[in-house]
């Protein structure tokens, strides 16, 4: 029986890990800092003894997910790597050209057996899961993404804070400031997701340049993106507009390839009220797509595509378990 | 002094103009259907007694202003316009090649006496105020769209359930269903504005392709839409990314046009957390526009932005406020 460590396991995204991990046959060794060590925490129907991280504690498991800061997996990942397969959830070690960014069903074959992982940012792979198979079927030429991202990304307290602002509300003059966001995302939307770069995209943004590239092993891919947080808990959602080399003959055929591929659920009734949403694709493993039609400008080289995932299990915890598997294999 | 006829003076448009004419010399006559009549209603400080819509009362007066179904506005639009100014809110007349459609201060100048006149669409309406001043700029090639856009556009018991469900909320499986939306808003959102058109874009979408169309006077214009529902209550945001014939030689050149248009707001000091936002739009005359910056794909020739415009102000009432002014000019 394989020992996995969570650590993080208090968070939002290592808590949905905990959750995958239930029903499977690994043993699980939960870790956060010294403040919850000693403290039990309920996982689905599992209790847990949450234990003080050590990298010693590390070691004695095959594999170690990383679920916490960017500066905390810097500082670790690499040291904990010689013992242990590390599954890091932070934009730490992303854009090394030596640590592999893993998206399973998209570039999983090109894994060859490296012992620190990085896994994606969570509005790239959930639009990988839809990219990836398209690219392959018609040579992705550019995309222009629109984000419509949950407070799950910014973790719990961020949830909880829009649930409470949202029934708290009566006019924007009277709310507090914000402990999550940048700005109250109840009733609002916000457009500015992370920090800001100097060329004025946000780190969200460019994020998702770097990774799509990445993950596609297409180094100089047309890319750009804004990112916006709108007030949903979990799941994410984007408007995709694509270019191809290929000319796309039919829909058909582009829902038949994605209704394919894994991880993907193609929702795509539009007259019938069916489409892809933050409400449907909560809790959903796979990547609802749908609103699939020509893109106006690019006629039959284009798409445009709306998606929703859940953005803690396909854009975080459920990647990263399928990076497990595949390590596992 | 002259009269002015709100038909439609219960619904959320017909109330904001009624509190964009309070402090005019306009005589205001408000109409609603026989069901309203009779009653009284408050708009700002004022108190107006509500009469019932006919055509002899609306000859007395010298602009009617249309806030009613788009198949009202067919029965009754042209008859109006035998003897008054028609200005009418819906789409019904808007894409006719001989009626104008206006957003004064981007094609005011192109007005010939015409009695009926189109209102645009409030997504089109709201880009078009930072679109207009770039195409004369730059010379648009290409837009590519995605909409965020508040409950008000469903009218105000949409405004009003959307509160109520956001705060009676505990879980998506229990949300009862919505009377407004194609389903909840709450802590959704929702790609779809309208009905759908064959082509697989709602009507929402293709009603910004046309009206940009006309409205910039460029009627092969390249345009691709994505209309989304999002929880906000009257505001909407739109990312645009733009693609031009001339190069943009500076971002700080860019600010300084759009800070110099009338109806625009430059918002866009990013670093600071300062940009649009529906928060901030909300009751604001001018549309909200900042996250400017050099599309990625497009390089010099291209534009991303981020707007953000009352949907009840600019993007319908006082736009249709401003065609009166030009009217009775």
């Amino acid at each position: 029986m394989k020992k996995v460590a969570v650590v993080g396991c208090t968070g939002a995204v290592g808590m949905t890990m905990l959750q995958l991990l239930e029903d499977t046959d690994y043993e699980v060794v939960c870790m956060a800092s010294e403040r919850s060590a000693g403290k039990r925490l309920k996982a689905g129907n599992t209790e847990h003894l949450i234990e003080p991280f050590s990298v010693e504690g590390c070691a004695s498991c095959d594999i170690v997910f990383l679920c916490v800061s960017g500066s905390f997996a810097l500082e670790y990942g690499e040291r904990l790597a010689e013992n242990s397969y590390v599954i890091d959830n932070s934009s730490a070690f992303r854009y090394h050209p030596n640590i592999p960014l893993l998206v399973p069903p998209i570039n999983g074959q090109r894994y060859k057996g490296e012992k620190l992982i990085a896994n994606p940012n969570c509005s790239s792979a959930i639009a990988l899961m839809v990219l990836g198979p398209l690219h392959d079927a018609f040579g992705l030429e550019s995309a222009i993404i629109s984000t419509y991202q949950a407070a799950s990304g910014a973790g719990q307290p961020a949830m909880l804070e829009l649930r409470e602002k949202a029934k708290a509300f009566s006019d924007y003059g009277d709310q507090d400031d914000s402990e999550n966001f940048a700005h109250n995302l109840a009733f609002n939307v916000i457009p500015q997701v992370d920090s800001f770069e100097d060329n004025g995209y946000t780190r969200e943004e460019m994020k998702v340049v770097w990774e799509l590239r990445k993950v596609l092993d297409e180094p100089d891919l047309a890319i750009s993106t804004t990112a916006v947080r709108v007030p949903t808990l979990r799941s994410h959602a984007e408007s995709l507009s694509l270019r191809f080399k290929q000319p796309v003959h039919s829909l058909a055929q582009v829902r038949e390839l994605l209704a394919a591929a894994p991880g993907v659920e193609v929702v795509d009734e539009p007259k019938q009220g069916v489409y892809p949403m933050p409400m449907t694709s909560t809790y959903k493993h796979a990547v609802e797509v749908g609103r699939i039609r020509y893109n106006l400008i690019y006629g039959e080289h284009g798409l445009d595509l709306f998606i929703s995932g859940d953005q803690l299990l396909r854009g975080a915890a459920l990647n990263a378990f399928e990076i497990m598997q595949l390590v596992d294999d």
